[in-house]
């Protein structure tokens, strides 16, 4: 039996559109319009007038339980589910508030994850894995395997780490380095 | 600077003592004190004369907010904190409603230990670590690195992994294998 080849896809900012959350939540909040080109190379929460509004969201009840799903990330995962072993690594453990919001979310809209495969941790560097799908350079700079970096604002400016623009780039990447390998 | 080595450190059966918490339960349920040799070689769970009593106590509110602290586990990682990394990696995923009870219990026994440093996870074969403690079998058997069995009821039989009985016992075998090491 071929044993599978494993990827730790991230949370927030590549399966849950994080990006989008935070300038609905804004518009909601304050009544104003924050064009995403404002967020573009700026650390989460900042390039909003509103200092604080960000981590007053995410430290809101609901916000990881409303997330809205990236485009295509659903059904790319149950593709790559057929040559690869998923695991979801979340570092959730920063707002513990939200480890029940977002075991619910999962079961919500990728329910056919199953429970061993899901990991809600702080510092990445604890993970083993063949391949990490992360938004966040602090993630990828310490892990030993293949890095992927999904797009978002706050990494706009980031060029050390391969860039994804959308769950359909994933899958080509992916086929292709498996194909490489075979 | 030297790079510490690190340790994942299991919560039931290894910080929090289950096996005690079980037999407690069991008594405040049904009236009956089950001898905890009575325990010994069998899956968790069994050896009660209750089939299901063991599931439904871990599904229950308050049962893993409420476990008592295993003797010498919070001096000891303490102590080993000086030396070596700490993680806390528990199979918290099989029972999610357990997440916030797990997290609060670790802050008010173990609040010296990070966000980052907490792993709530299914399959312990994503962990990445050079020791593992742990009660199971299961996790210890396919991790990479060092392992160390704590002892408890459920593994009274298995032999194939080392065996410590106490975290004094801990303390003196990561000890030695340090200073071997060294």
């Amino acid at each position: 039996m071929k044993t599978l080849k494993r990827i730790a896809v991230d949370m927030d900012g590549v399966l849950a559109d994080t990006d989008a959350h935070y300038l609905t939540w804004y518009y909601n909040a304050y009544g104003v319009n924050i064009p995403y080109e404002q967020m573009l190379g700026k650390p989460e929460g900042e390039g909003f007038p509103e200092k604080d509004a960000i981590r007053n969201f995410i430290l809101s009840p609901g916000f990881f339980r409303t997330l809205p799903v990236i485009p295509g990330a659903v059904e790319t995962i149950k593709e790559l589910m057929k040559d690869f072993e998923i695991y979801i690594v979340s570092a959730a453990m920063e707002f513990p508030l939200s480890l029940p919001e977002k075991y619910e979310w999962l079961q919500e809209h990728f329910p056919f994850i199953a429970w061993n495969n899901i990991v809600f941790c702080g510092d990445k560097s604890i993970i083993n894995a063949d391949y990490m799908i992360d938004d966040h350079p602090k993630n990828l700079d310490k892990f030993k395997g293949v890095t992927i970096m999904f797009n978002a604002a706050h990494n706009a400016n980031i060029t050390h780490h391969q860039r994804v623009r959308s769950w359909a780039e994933v899958l080509d990447l992916l086929k292709a380095a498996e194909c490489s390998v075979d």
